[in-house]
């Protein structure tokens, strides 16, 4: 089962023209989820074929305008392509007020509804959850609110041996009962324990968005163990004082997060235009944790699924 | 002395990978007028190497998204750039609202300050004037107020022969007074006519700008002679019917109508992204008006200087 992220853009606040405003879109399962939605956002969809009618859930990380003006275009065209099936958007709360502007001056007679779950970015909350996945804020630290999100399978169900189903003969309420974990006990004295039936599960995967962010100690504990990290990584590590001004980070406090935390991968983004190419951000970055990636728009990250004893070999 | 026109955006309202949604940038003498500014506006400027910096006004023609929902990134990343002088929008009235919105929400602190110059769609207005040029609205017909924008040079100054400086001993006054159309009067009883003194002026250029609009016979009176004419021609003469239910034209209007105001240049735009290509459209335009042109995005156009004695020629 697919869980990949696409970058849409990967500039910081002013576009150049090779790389747009943050927008990226992750596909878990063939179902797509749009995160944060910069200037032009649906011409980035169409030009790496995305399929936007899949799109039902948008989160935004928080309300600077490279994060949020492709909001407008992308109502706007969805209504004009008839679209049906309600839009949820997952916001800071005062995101709001420019959902009732575009409504009241752009989106009169839409052909769908545009359902909008405010939160806060004091604490973490779960905002989002399916029978496969679920997505947690993590607040950040920039000028304004701010949150990361944290988009996570369910554990799953143990995996079952063939060969066991047809030695025991086993029902389908003992295969069920088997999957969630439990031993194989009949009335007739049969004891057959768990570990000798089944497999372990497909380990579930996780992915995480942060940007426009300074980089902080409790996020080590926050992004432990996660499969690919997408951190923003606004300056090189001379223009480090600069970072701490505007409140973003740098490659090496990136690379540094990435390594502490253990993740999979690190991908970076949301780059200054000052830099000509980013040979010497990602070389800071790599020389501190070799996983990591520069993030370039249209480029896709896949992360496989992987079997616990496939890890444990 | 320039006077081109620089295509950013050509598509009707939903935007392909190829076309942008609606934006032009006319340069009269170094001086950038924006017409329009779609989604992604800031992003093809940069694409096509347009000096943002030397953009002060703004034209609106109408306040649907694929019009105008580029403005917020550009207001934005001026803001960043630090630009401090004035931006001058003109629009109709109700774009204040969008105005408004924008500046409470996204434009705290902004480094310049943003004129609205608001106008109502019933009639003609002068809306512009410098010393070399003026930009008339021409109201048009669609589902919302909208209006064509004409831009043209001042009529220009009497070219000044130069020997006959050298043979009358010319002071200033004198050429000056020739070059508004004066004869050569001098209390010695020295009279020369005008004619014999002057060359005739560089014929002041025009441009026109109409898109979202059906085609109605008066466009033709109003557009007289206009050198260079965009009209939008969203449709192909078999779906005049979609034309004229969405208030839009087709190429066969758009070229009949450049016909018979007996334009320069006809350039036709917002083309519905139903063509796989403009094939058939153009076609039938340049049957009808030869000088007949489809707009890509990065297409320039430039309308040269042209002397009344060479048209007469």
């Amino acid at each position: 089962m697919s869980f990949s992220l696409t970058v849409l853009g990967s500039s910081s606040a002013v576009p150049t023209t090779k790389r747009f405003p943050t927008a990226q879109v992750l596909n878990v399962h063939e179902r797509f989820f749009l995160i944060d939605c910069g200037e032009g956002t649906q011409i980035q969809l169409r030009r790496f074929s995305v399929n936007m009618s899949r799109i039902n859930h948008i989160f935004i990380s928080h309300l600077h305008g490279d994060h949020v003006f492709g909001l407008y275009g992308l109502f706007s065209s969805y209504n004009l392509l008839g679209r049906k099936s309600d839009l949820h958007i997952y916001a800071y709360r005062d995101l709001e007020f420019t959902l009732d502007h575009f409504k009241k001056q752009f989106g009169i007679n839409m052909s769908y509804s545009i359902i909008f779950h405010p939160f806060t970015a004091d604490q973490p909350y779960e905002i989002y959850s399916d029978r496969r996945m679920t997505v947690q804020t993590l607040p950040l630290r920039h000028s304004v609110p701010v949150v990361g999100f944290i988009f996570r399978e369910k554990p799953k169900l143990l995996n079952i041996k063939k060969d066991k189903i047809i030695q025991f003969k086993l029902g389908i309420k003992e295969i069920r009962s088997i999957k969630e974990g439990n031993d194989l006990v009949r009335p007739d004295g049969t004891f057959v324990p768990n570990n000798e039936l089944t497999l372990p599960p497909v380990k579930p995967r996780s992915y995480a968005f942060c940007t426009d962010t300074s980089c902080f100690p409790s996020l080590v504990e926050s992004l432990k163990d996660i499969d690919l990290l997408y951190f923003e990584a606004t300056f090189i590590h001379d223009d480090r004082k600069l970072a701490r001004i505007t409140s973003h980070s740098t490659s090496v406090q990136a690379a540094t997060l990435a390594k502490k935390a253990g993740v999979g991968k690190l991908l970076m983004g949301h780059f200054s235009n000052r830099y000509k190419n980013l040979k010497q951000l990602l070389a800071e970055a790599t020389e501190i944790f070799p996983m990591s990636f520069a993030a370039e728009d249209g480029d896709t990250y896949t992360i496989p699924e992987v079997h616990d004893d496939q890890l444990r070999q």
